[in-house]
């Protein structure tokens, strides 16, 4: 594993340090941030009556009544133990210290759209369908733009080489097409999927049972490091110092479910925390699949349970998951999203020129210069370049874009 | 092969001669047989148009007028290449050297019941759902008995020892519950799924896609003969004589579905004869199920597909399979089964004493005796002997029956 995700930050001389992850609010986060910060560590989530007096007195209220112990009766057997402590200074400070920052429901970042599927199971009496009050979030990316058609591949940590093949295979498969993959950074399936992802150069999100900072799975520290710095994120309605446990596991399991559009069921004993994931999904309306398995296998034994009861479809291939899951645009889109990797080495220049491009017919060298900006004669000494790394074609009447292959 | 099957019934000197299958009809085949025989031998099934023809007029009569020609139009195309031929006497006595008999519609032992399946059908539209017009049979056993309650095992050829592991395990464990076990004899998983029954001593029917007496596959006629000597049945609607051909192998597939409550597909590739039988089975509204296996493997492909389909219900065992059919009575008689083997061995007194005992509350000894009609004595003398043997447990107000556990 540790060839795999190199050394943890900073621990070797010489060693880069990490990017700096995401920004905390400038001079310090606001009322609103603040409150939510009280709110999410006043309550054990979930926490559904003090999310409806949330709901119906906003936060900064909400927290101020909830402090007093102003509030309904339920409210307050929820929050009375911890509403006297104040700990949203030193969150925030340790949150910062990790990197971390408060996504809120009014921010522009905060996955609305995929959390819905929450709000809407409630209203259908799903009782673990509560959402998140705010969320602790590691990673420069807009937590919005990665809950963005996203799938989630989860499975058992005593994972089998079998079904490790198939998260990595599935991880890589789904990463490469751009569509990010959400894992809860167990050992076996979870931090197999996390790696697909990884070496497909894409995007993949860890959602945390404990505190972003508890060091939680400690063989998977390292590996949360680098998802942090590949663009992605790592994910906890805990706040800082929250330490995992048991029925922590299966709370977070409902928002890996949410956040995504569908969950991949690698592998999972008949009694699992995957069939749990996969159980809240299938109650949020979100596409539940399975990988079949050798019969022989307990590991696959949850799976063709879910898929035998109808609760799971059968999925094979990376192209039954993005099919199950509706995301018919990704795979026509899978050629340009590959498309773009291979360009990441160009300069600034090249990239500008090649963007110029078109795909279906010759453009001159002229127009690429005023279509891209990029000085004609550079245009014209970057063109045969790009010929040569296979970005474009020679024409009749000038340059064309060269498809990426497959 | 060899060893499991023995040899060919009558090849080795001192061999006892196999057990003379099947009585054809005393005096030779009636008016009825006859006619049957010669529509079954005039046109290729499935034909349609005869068979609506025979509805009609019955089969004498049908007979009678195809041979001269003085029926509809599509009667006569189906028919015309044929009609001159008389081979029913040659049929019946090849048959008869075959030890094999014509069953008819008109007879007790046809399986009227599951062939209503695919009138059914036919009256759905579904267009091979042509019942046959009579069926050759070698086996003692009555054809609507074997057919009662069946299912059928089917699979590639090109089978692994993964689907034939649980070609075997499906087909015995069937079998040892008493489910008749159908296939269609052919090489890999169909000849395993007729061992597996065999080995269970339960009763295995193979339908044929040629003659009973045409030796194909070659290399199970021993199986064949061990069928028929087994109280099972080999079953063909073509006449003696006729050959195996490809077009007949999917013919036969429809009466391998029709004559079965379900049918269990162990492996098949994208493209199979398998999947034909699971689709026909389908059409003519059976239980379709399939074993899922590893992705890796072609020859789960087409379960696959089935699954993921919803063609196919995932089965991995054979209780799985029994609660699929519907076969609840086979599956619960299967509980009460193992609970009273070891009552097995109780005497009759301690066995109505041990049956006068409640589950969750206690009886008096008394109340022990009325209920079992046992004398107070002697049920005072056996209550502490179930005690020991595990049958019952002493409480505060008397005696409770013991849950045998699972």
């Amino acid at each position: 594993m540790s060839t795999h995700e190199g050394p943890p930050a900073g621990h070797l001389p010489g060693e880069p340090e990490p990017v700096s992850p995401a920004p905390t609010l400038e001079g310090g986060p606001d009322e609103l941030h603040r409150a939510r910060a009280y709110l999410l560590r006043v309550a054990e989530p979930p926490a559904p009556a003090l999310v409806a007096f949330v709901a119906q007195h906003g936060p900064v209220e909400a927290a101020a009544r909830v402090r007093l112990g102003d509030c309904p009766p339920e409210v307050v057997k929820a929050t009375e133990a911890r509403r006297a402590y104040d700990f949203v200074t030193q969150d925030f400070a340790r949150a910062a210290a990790a990197g971390a920052r408060l996504v809120v429901p009014e921010d522009d970042e905060w996955p609305a759209w995929p959390l819905l599927s929450l709000d809407l199971a409630a209203q259908r009496g799903v009782a673990e369908a509560v959402p998140p009050l705010a969320l602790w979030v590691s990673g420069d990316v807009p937590l919005g733009t990665v809950a963005d058609r996203a799938v989630a591949v989860v499975g058992a940590r005593a994972s089998t080489n079998y079904g490790e093949h198939y998260a990595a295979e599935f991880a890589h498969g789904l990463a490469a097409r751009g569509v990010p993959v959400f894992s809860g950074a167990a050992y076996g399936i979870d931090g197999i999927a996390h790696r697909g992802a990884l070496a497909a150069s894409g995007v993949t999100v860890a959602v945390l049972g404990c505190a972003l900072d508890a060091g939680y799975p400690a063989g998977h520290v390292p590996l949360l490091d680098r998802i942090i710095r590949s663009g992605g994120a790592v994910v906890s309605e805990y706040p800082p110092g929250t330490p995992p446990a048991r029925h922590r596991f299966l709370v977070r399991n409902r928002l890996i479910a949410a956040l995504t559009e569908g969950t991949v069921v690698v592998e999972a004993g008949r009694r699992s925390g995957a069939r749990n994931t996969a159980s809240t999904a299938g109650a949020l309306g979100k596409v539940v699949m399975a990988l079949p398995g050798p019969v022989s296998s307990g590991m696959s034994a949850g799976c063709h349970a879910l898929i035998r009861e109808s609760r799971a479809t059968l999925v094979s291939t990376v192209d039954e998951i993005l099919e199950s899951v509706g995301f018919f645009g990704v795979a026509e889109a899978s050629a340009p999203t590959r498309a773009k990797r291979p360009t990441d080495r160009l300069g600034p220049d090249a990239l500008r020129t090649y963007e110029a491009l078109a795909v279906r017919r010759d453009r001159s060298d002229a127009e690429i210069a005023t279509e891209s900006g990029v000085p004609l004669r550079r245009v014209r000494a970057l063109l045969p370049e790009l010929e040569i790394d296979g970005f474009a074609v020679r024409g009749e009447a000038g340059w064309r874009r060269r498809r990426q292959s497959a």
